[in-house]
C-alpha cells in the first residue's frame, strides 16, 4: 500500500518534518531502499548509513539531524519502523477459503474467514476461530481448538486436544502435543509412563520453525502469553512458560521446568527436570540450569553449571590467568624450597 | 475403558485395602483427579496431595497409611501405574484401514489391520506388518519394511530401505534413513561421500518428534532394541545404539559412534566421532564426549571435556574459588616478596 | 552399472595393477564386500582389512602392496573412491514426471524434466529449473525459484521468494525462508519486527534434515556455494555464509552473523549476534562464539567463550591440575605461617 509521510506520521504519534506529502511504499534496509521506501536510525554512529540512503523518509530519534529527509521523529525508532512496516507491508495469506484437497472431517467447526491450504487434514471435533489460516499439510489432530487471526504456515502438526488463543503464529514443522519423555525402569528395559495430558498455548505467541513442544504426561504443558519461541526449541512435558518470555534458538527445557513471565533466554540453552526460572531472569546463551535449580528473580545466570554472570566472570578472568597462577606459585615454590 | 479396584489389582499384582468394588475409570495427577481417576504416591512426602485429592483409588507403597482410600499396595508405585494406565487409556487411532487418498504402490505390501492416514505415500516395494498404524503425510519410501504393531504419527519419513521393528512409535517430524554428513574436500571444494547404506530400528525403540536419523554412509546406522530417544537427537551415519539406551533431547552424536546397552544420555549432549560409550555409563546433559574418546563402562561423566563427574566436581570445586586462590597468592607474594 | 577395472582406472585416472577385466558392480565396506564390490583403503593400518575382504578390485594409496587383488592406485583414495561411487551407485528417482496429485499452480514454470512428487505444492510464480527433482509433500511458496538439477527430498518447506541455485540438495523436513527471530520490546511485551526479506542458497549446497534457515528482516540470509549444512542446524536471519564452508549438526548461528569461506565448525557450535568468522578458520564443537566478536582468519578456537585451542588447551591443562595447585597452595601456607 502507499501513504503519505504524514498519513504515516500521524498513524506512529511520530513528530514530522519535511515533505508531508511525500510517498512511502514500502520497507527497507539504508543500502537496499528506493526513494519510496521507509528506513529508520536509531543510533547516532548509523546517521551516515541514512543520510546516504535513496530512502526520502526516515525515522530517527528526537536530536538526529539529516540533510535534505523527511524525518518522522519518535521515541522508540525500531519500535516505530516496526509498527510502520505492519501497516505498510502486507503478508501474503497462507490460505484463503478451503482448498478442496484438505481433508476436512464433518464434525470439526470452521468459524467464518478460516482458510485451510492443500492436503491439510483436519480431524473429528476440532475448532478453528475465526479469520484463521491453516497452511498445506498441516495436521490438526481430533478434538483440538484453535482461536481467532492465527497464522500456521504450512506443515505444523498438532496433537490432540491440543488448545490454541488468539493470534497465535506457528512456522513450517513444528510439532505441538508429542509424547513426553517419560518411561519406568523395569528390570532392565523401559515401560512407557502415561502421556496424557494436553498442550495449552496462550493468545499471541509466536512459535518458530521445527519447534517441538511435548503435551503434559498427566495435566498441561503450557505456553503464556505472548511468548516467543524460536526455531528448534524443545519444550517437555508439563512444563509452564509465563508471559512474554522469549526463548532463543534451540534451546531445550526439561520435562516440568517452571519458567516465569518476562524471562530472556539465549540460544542452546538447557534446563534440567523441575527447574524454577523466576521473572525477569535472563539465561544467558549454552548456559545449563541444573534439575530442580532455580533462577531467581531478575538475575542474569551464565555456563554450566548456570551461576550469577557477575560471579563467573570472576571465576573465569582467573580461568584465563591460570597458567600465570601457577607460574607465580612454581616461583614461590623454587624460592623458599619445596 | 471402567474396572474395579479388584480388577486391577489382580491385574497390576497389587495387594488391595479398601473398596473392592470402587470404579476406576481414568488416570489423573491428584490435584487434577475426579473420583473415579486413579492416582498414584510413591514418596512419603506427596502423601499429603494423595490425601487431599478426589481420587478414590491410590497406587501406593509397601508402609503408606491414607485415611477413606482404597488403596493398591504396589512394589513400584510408578510402574503399577503405568501399567494401569496402559489398560485404562486408550490411545486414539492413528489410522484405520487405508485413507482413500493415501498413495500407496500396487507392489507394496500390507499386513492385516494395517492402518494408514490421508496423504500418506507408500512406495514401491515397501512392506508393513500387521497392525501397525501410519499417519498422515508419512513418506515410507522404497522398499522400507516396517514390523508390526507400530504407529507412525503424521508425517514422519522413511528414506528407502529402512528398515523397523515391531511395536517401534515414531513421532511427528522424524526423519529417518537421510544422508549421512560426509564428504572429501578436493582442491578446495567438497566431494560427497557415498551415503548408500541404511537405517535398522530394532523393536520397542520410541523415536521423539523432529528426530533425524541417518543412514549408514557404507553399512548400517543401527538403534538397539527398546532405546529411546527424545525429541531434536540427531544420530550421524554408522552409529550404534545398543539396547534399552535413553537418549535425552537435543544430544548430537556423531558418525560412527558406538554406544553401548542402558547407556543413560542427558539432554543437548555431544559425541565427535567414533567414540565408544560402554554398557552402563551415564553422560551428564551438554557433555561434551571428544572424537575417538571410549567412555568406560558404568562411568559416569560430565563437561566438555568429557571427564568422570567425581573428577569434575573436584575441579570445579576450585574453579569456583579461583578468585580466593588468586588472593591467597598474592597475599603470600607480598609477605615474602617478590 | 557394471564396469571394468580398467574403465574405472581410466575414469578415475588411478594406475591400474591386476586383472584389467575384472568386473566392479557395487560399493562397500571391505567387511560386506562381494567379490564384485569395490572397497578402499587409504591408511596402512587398514590394510589387513582390506586384504581380508572378498572385493577384488581395490582402490590404494601409491606404495600399499596386497596379495591376489586388483589395484587402482590413485593419489587419494578415498576421494577417488567417492568419485567411482557416484559412477556406480545411481540414486534413486524422488520423483519422475509430474504426479497426478501435486498442485502446481498455474503460473508456476517447470523446465524440461521437472519431476513433482504426490502430493507437492507449487506455488504461483514459482519457477523450477531443468532436472530437478522435487519430492513428495514439498511445499513450493510463491515466486520461489529453483534451479537446475536440484533434488529436494520429500517434505521441505520453502517460504515465499526463496531463491536456490543448481545442484542443490535439501533433505526432508528443512524449512527454508521461516521468519527471523526479530520483535521490539514495548511496554513488557515484544511487537514482531518486520522479516519481510528473503534466503538465497547459492549452487552446489546440500542440508541437512530437519534444518531451519530464516529469511532476512530487511535483505538476504545467504549460503554461499558448495556450502555444507548438516541436520537440526539453524541459519539465523541475515545470516551470511560463505563458500565451501562446512557446518555440522546442531550447530546454532545467530541473525547477521557473518560465516567466511572454507570455514569449518563442529556440531552444537552456537554464534551469538553479529559475529564476523573470517575465511579459513576452525570452530570446535560445542564452542560459544559471543555475540560481536570475530574470528580471525585461520585460527582455531574452542570453548565458551569460544578462544584460540592452543590457549584453551594451556588453561584447561591447569584447570584439571586445579586440586593439585589448592594444595600446592595450602602447603605453602602451612609452611610459612598464615
Amino acid at each position: 500500500m502507499k501513504i503519505t509521510a504524514q498519513e504515516l506520521a500521524k498513524f506512529l504519534n511520530a513528530r514530522l518534518e519535511g515533505d508531508r506529502g511525500a510517498m512511502i511504499s514500502g520497507i527497507s534496509s539504508p543500502e537496499d531502499a528506493g526513494s519510496e521506501d521507509l528506513i529508520y536510525v536509531e543510533a547516532a554512529k548509523h546517521a551516515g548509513r541514512a543520510q546516504a540512503s535513496a530512502a526520502r523518509c526516515i525515522i530517527v530519534a528526537e536530536g538526529m539531524r539529516l540533510e535534505k529527509k523527511t524525518l518522522l521523529i519518535a521515541a522508540q525508532p525500531k519500535l516505530a519502523f516496526a509498527r510502520a512496516a505492519a501497516r505498510l507491508v502486507e503478508e501474503p495469506p497462507i490460505a484463503s477459503g478451503v482448498h478442496p484437497t484438505a481433508v476436512v472431517d464433518s464434525s470439526a467447526k470452521l468459524s467464518a474467514g478460516v482458510g485451510v491450504g492443500p492436503y491439510a487434514v483436519i480431524e473429528a471435533g476440532a475448532r478453528i476461530g475465526a479469520e484463521t489460516q491453516i497452511g498445506a499439510f498441516c495436521f490438526i489432530a481430533r478434538d483440538a481448538q484453535i482461536g481467532e487471526s492465527c497464522r500456521f504456515f504450512p506443515r505444523v502438526s498438532l496433537y490432540p486436544r491440543t488448545r490454541i488463543g488468539n493470534r497465535v503464529r506457528i512456522h513450517s514443522g513444528a510439532v505441538i502435543g508429542s509424547d513426553g519423555f517419560g518411561y519406568v525402569l523395569a528390570d532392565g528395559h523401559y515401560e512407557k509412563f502415561p502421556q496424557a495430558g494436553i498442550v495449552q498455548i496462550e493468545d499471541d505467541v509466536e512459535i518458530g520453525s521445527n519447534v517441538t513442544i511435548d503435551r503434559g504426561s498427566l495435566g498441561t504443558t503450557r505456553i503464556g502469553r505472548g511468548a516467543k519461541i524460536d526455531n528448534l526449541v524443545h519444550v517437555g512435558h508439563n512444563v509452564q512458560i509465563g508471559e512474554h518470555t522469549i526463548i532463543a534458538a534451540q534451546t531445550g527445557i526439561s520435562g516440568s521446568c517452571k519458567i516465569g513471565d518476562r524471562v530472556v533466554i539465549g540460544g542452546q540453552a538447557g534446563f534440567g527436570e523441575h527447574c524454577e526460572v523466576e521473572n525477569g531472569s535472563v539465561i544467558g546463551g549454552q548456559a545449563g540450569v541444573l534439575n530442580g535449580k532455580t533462577v531467581r528473580s531478575s538475575e542474569i545466570v551464565w555456563g554450566t553449571p548456570a551461576r550469577p554472570l557477575a560471579k563467573f566472570k570472576k571465576q573465569f578472568a582467573w580461568f584465563e590467568r591460570l597458567p600465570e597462577l601457577a607460574e607465580r606459585l612454581r616461583a614461590i615454590e623454587q624460592r623458599i624450597g619445596k
